[in-house]
Order: structure tokens, then C-alpha cells, then sequence
């Protein structure tokens, strides 16, 4: 038994879809990025160090009112699945789990929170919400860092703000994103203008997991450039509000298909449907761009009563690799990958009707 | 009522699969080419003897043994519709339904014959089978042909044998022919290699709809080319023995996927019977290709019990443009069609679980 196997059969509080506008917006996140005072940045901790401040930093989260129920996890000590896995549940970055050196991680039971220590900066704290929330998102951000504060004495600088590792992140740390689900935008080809619109206002766009990775099945992340010369507030009222106009655009672009294109939308929708009912084997690309086409289906009202967001955002999240492995029990090859993955995909669907 | 409608909703008894080898030959065909003496090549008719022939034909039919129960329809009378959905049945010819001037067919109440008058040549007789099942088809031609060169003198020459229009016809006027349903060597990519080597034994292969057809969905029609210094029986005999090889190989080929790719090809027969099950609009290409995959799933054992192959051959034929109009009582846009092509195919597989 791992220790990330209690957050396995668990569904993730922020896909619940129950949060503002969650029928475009998937979660909202925030990430702040601080360094402690004490140490060298992590680029050039040797190893005793990293020791050291893991288990200063463990110290305060077991004290803290926010994190004392947090599970603090040595990641350098997980195998590599169950690092895939918390990468696929968005609760470690990428860089965290390509660490060579000793790094953990602090999650909260109800996985709103993670604390990440010793990636490209010491401390990387996430906050995620269901559905439009940044402004959560910061709060909770905002009282964990102030209590974190009054323990551990972080760089700052009287005229930049808070010092990082990259100075693209110099000044507040903070990075806010959300996860939009842009179905109707890409089928109408309307996406391209709109992300183009969004880079001219120092805002990026991402695919699902983050830095580096394409946009898939018309998922898209969206967050801030700048975190210098802002105050929090602003720079998350900012992207909030592009955020609203993108959302506007997608449920124009939904009404649009559902009154020009009705014939041709249902169809995509129920073959999707039909494949995911059918296929034996199934990559995951595939799955994401199958099940995103029945989310639309639930969106425009053509599958509901029988599929809900909540439902298919957790699937999205166990059809991933390292869930799936972990699942069955033990490591699978790509193509048993594919059987067990379609086989799961056919079991949750057995029961909608076509 | 048109004079067509009476065939519209009974099956085709040569698409019943009851025929032998009928896992992979769908059906046999035999046609002859006669000209009588007494009038020009149908070229070079005028309209009042082709009003003469179609008459002196007409007379002959009604006192036949073997057609006196055919309906004898005036092709050049028809709508565009009704023409197009008796080449959609093979009772005609495309050269048939494009004549410009008075031509007749005579088809018997079963469908297995039919007499085209004013083709290419003044007589076109076509007899069929269900399955591989040449030699019966020119016994029946036989007889009928027989029967009719007692009451019309045949334009024959005692070297060449019969005169035809066309010289590639001369000689014993036959080309015989048989559908195959080959989906397991166009899965494995061997089907270029036994067509090529088919080429060379002077055998032509072709689409669904004969001569400058394309073979679609799997189904390719093989025919003979040689009509001139080789007995019937010989032709027939070799054809047929060409044809038991490829009955060789693509059952060899259906073992070697069921054994070596079992998973990929249930995930496609699956996935076509899903999409036939689910989709609101649908080419009757992209239909002739996912039921020729479920005649597969038929054929390995996947779908026994719940699909059979007498019921796909009939599908076949209902989703052609003309037969789909004719059921829908009115003429149908291009998009329509594809849209009543769904309504019918779902209808039809509702009960089939996935």
C-alpha cells in the first residue's frame, strides 16, 4: 500500500463541476512561488540541505491550521507510477517529479491544496476551486502564505516583492490559471482568433498539463504572464475578466451549433458516445477527445439525465495512465493500457443508452 | 404506384446468403449477350424497330415457360428514380438506364432473372444465384436461351459463334461473374497481390456496380474477360476455380486476424456497430464500409446470434440512394438522405446489443 493510494478511489473535489460557469470552466488554480531566506535557491542546495529544509518546512505544516492534516510526501521516495499518478491529479508539476534530488509534497485530504517543496523554487503552494474561482483561489492562497509567514522568513525584496529562482516570476509569486473546456469554439474554427486575442494581452495558453504540453480535446489552460508591477487583485480581475468574454464567446458559439448545425453536432455527439460505448481499445488522446465531445452533448442538453460533468471529469482523470495502472494493480504496456482503458471506458457506459 | 414498386419491400433472393460458400461469396451471375438477325445493332435502330423489337421481344417473353411470369417494364417510361433503383437491384445495366431512345426488361417475379432488351445488345440475359453458384446459373441460362432461339433467329456466324455489338463479346456472348466479400485481405493488404495475379489469368475485377465501378467496402466482383474459343463450361469452370483460391486466402486471412490480431479487429467490428447504432447522419459509402466490417464480426463469431448476413446483404441494398427515396415515399436532398440513411440503420440495429 502507497502512500497516495487514499487518494485513489476518491473523486477530486475542484471536478465536481460545482463551481461558478462550470459548463466552460473547468477549475480555477493558483500558484504562488516562495523561497526561504535561509537557503540557497534550489538549483544549488546540496543534498544535506534539502533535508534540512524539508523538515523545516514539514515542521510548520504540521503546525498549521491550514495544513496539519496535509499528507507530507517525500516524492524522491515514490516509485515512478505513483509520481505519474499525483502528476495526472494535478498535484505535482512536472518539474517536481523530475527532481533527482531529495523534494516532497504536502497535500491536503481533500486535495484543494498542495504544497510543493523544493521544485524550481522552495515552496510552490496550489489552490484549486471548481469552476470560475480565482478570487478563492487567491484567498485561501493569501491566508496559507500569511500563517506559513509567520514561521519560515521568506526573500523579499522591498522593491521587487518576493525573489524566485526564474525571474519571470519575480515580485508576486503568483501565478493564477483556469482550465477551460472550448468545444463549441474549435468546432466553429473560432478558437485560433481568440487565442490570438488572449496572447496580445499577456496572457498564456496551455494544454491540460501545463507548461509545454498542446491544447487537447478542446481543453485549454489560461493564466497570467505578469507578476511584477501588479497587485494580486488586479492581476486576478484581470484574467477573470478575459476569462468571462471567453466564456461568452464559447456559449455563443454553442448556441450557434445547436441552431446552424444541429444535425451534424448530434451526430459527432452520439458517435462519441457510441465509441466510447464500443471500442476495445483506446488511447488516451482518443478518450479526451470523445469524452469532451459528450460533455458538449450534456452541455446543449442531448445526453442529460444521463451523463453528468461530475462524472466525466473524473473519468477524464481515471482513464489517465498511471490511474489506470494503479487500478488494475500493476504496471500495464501501452497496448494493455488501451484494453483496460476502453474496458473501464465500456463499464462506466454500459448503462447510458444510445 | 409505379410498375417498380411490387420488388420495393421483398428481399432479394440471391442476397440471401444461402448459397454455398457464402461466408465469402455473396453471389454468382451469368449474363449473355444475344442479337437478333432480323434487326440492326441496337446503335443503329431507329426508333420505329426498336418499338418492333421491344414488341417481337415482348411476345416471345409472355409465351416463355421460364418468363411468362415476368413483368415486362418499358425502361425509357420510368422516372429517373425508379431507374436508378433498378440498377441499385442489378436488374439493369447503367448502359441500360442511360439509352436514349425505347428499351424494355424483363424481370421474373423472384428476381433471379432478368432480360434487358436495347442494351449494348439487343439482348442482355442475366440469371442469379445466392453464393458460388456459376454452373447453376448457366444451366438456367441454358435452357432460357435455348427456349428463346426457338421463336427469334440469333445473329450467329458458324466460326466466330454469336455476334455481339461489342467484339470483346463475340464468341459464346457470357461473362460470368461473382460478388466476394474480402475483408480480411484487404485488412491484411493482401488483396493487391491476389488482384494483380488475377490480371494475368485474364480475369477482370470490378466494384459493387460493375464496369467502371470502383470496388467499395470490400466487395469486388470478379469476371471473366475471354468469350471467344473457349466452351462455356470451361469459362465457367475456370472462373470458379480461380475464385475457390481466393475462398482460400481470405478464409486463411480471416484465421490469421482472428488469431494474431483479435483485439484490433473486435475493436473495429465493435466500433462500426456502434457507429451504425449511433449515428444521425450517415454516406451510403461510410455505410457500406461499417456493415461489411459487421459482416466480418458475423463471419469470426462476434456478433452471431444477433446479426446475420441475409439481413446485412438486404441492408445493403435499402440504403441505396433510390431504394432509401422510394421508401421515404418522395425524392431526398443529398443531406436528407444521409439523415433517413441514419434514421433506417439505427432502426435496424436498435436491438442489437453492444
Amino acid at each position: 500500500m502507497s502512500e497516495v493510494d487514499r487518494f485513489l478511489n476518491q473523486p477530486v473535489n475542484w471536478l465536481k463541476s460545482t463551481g461558478p460557469e462550470s459548463d466552460v470552466v473547468i477549475s480555477s488554480r493558483l500558484r504562488m512561488a516562495r523561497n526561504l531566506k535561509t537557503f540557497h535557491f534550489s538549483g544549488r542546495l546540496v543534498a544535506e540541505k534539502r533535508a534540512d529544509l524539508i523538515r523545516e518546512v514539514g515542521d510548520v505544516v504540521r503546525n498549521s491550521n491550514f495544513l496539519k492534516k496535509a499528507s507530507y510526501i517525500l516524492v524522491d521516495g515514490l516509485c515512478e507510477l505513483d509520481r505519474q499518478f499525483l502528476l495526472e491529479r494535478h498535484l505535482v508539476s512536472r518539474e517536481l517529479i523530475a527532481e533527482e534530488g531529495k523534494c516532497a509534497v504536502a497535500i491536503t485530504p481533500d486535495e484543494m491544496v498542495s504544497l510543493m517543496v523544493i521544485e524550481e523554487d522552495h515552496l510552490r503552494l496550489q489552490v484549486f476551486q471548481s469552476g470560475l474561482n480565482l478570487l478563492e483561489t487567491w484567498r485561501i492562497a493569501d491566508e496559507i502564505d500569511t500563517e506559513l509567514e509567520k514561521k519560515l522568513e521568506f526573500a523579499f525584496d522591498a522593491t521587487l516583492g518576493y525573489l524566485t529562482a526564474c525571474p519571470t516570476n519575480v515580485g508576486t509569486g503568483l501565478r493564477a490559471s483556469c482550465m477551460l473546456h472550448l468545444p463549441s469554439l474549435v468546432l466553429t474554427k473560432q478558437v485560433h482568433k481568440v487565442l490570438q486575442a488572449l496572447s496580445k494581452l499577456n496572457l498564456a495558453v496551455r494544454g491540460l498539463y501545463g507548461e509545454g504540453t498542446q491544447a487537447s480535446g478542446n481543453f485549454f489552460q489560461f493564466s497570467n504572464q505578469i507578476t511584477l508591477g501588479q497587485p494580486e487583485e488586479e492581476v486576478i480581475n484581470n484574467l477573470e475578466g478575459v476569462i468571462r468574454q471567453v466564456i461568452t464567446h464559447e456559449r455563443e458559439a454553442r448556441e450557434y451549433l445547436k441552431k446552424k448545425r444541429k444535425s451534424k453536432m448530434e451526430d459527432q455527439i452520439w458517435r462519441a458516445l457510441a465509441a466510447l460505448k464500443a471500442a476495445r481499445l483506446m488511447s488516451s488522446s482518443e478518450a479526451i477527445q470523445l469524452l469532451s465531445l459528450v460533455q458538449v452533448g450534456v452541455d446543449v442538453g442531448i445526453l442529460q439525465g444521463q451523463v453528468t460533468h461530475t462524472d466525466l471529469n473524473q473519468l477524464f482523470l481515471l482513464i489517465q495512465p498511471a490511474h489506470l495502472q494503479k487500478t488494475n494493480g500493476k504496471e500495464l504496456n501501452t497496448t494493455d493500457r488501451d484494453a483496460f482503458r476502453a474496458d473501464r471506458i465500456r463499464e462506466y457506459f454500459s448503462k447510458v443508452v444510445l
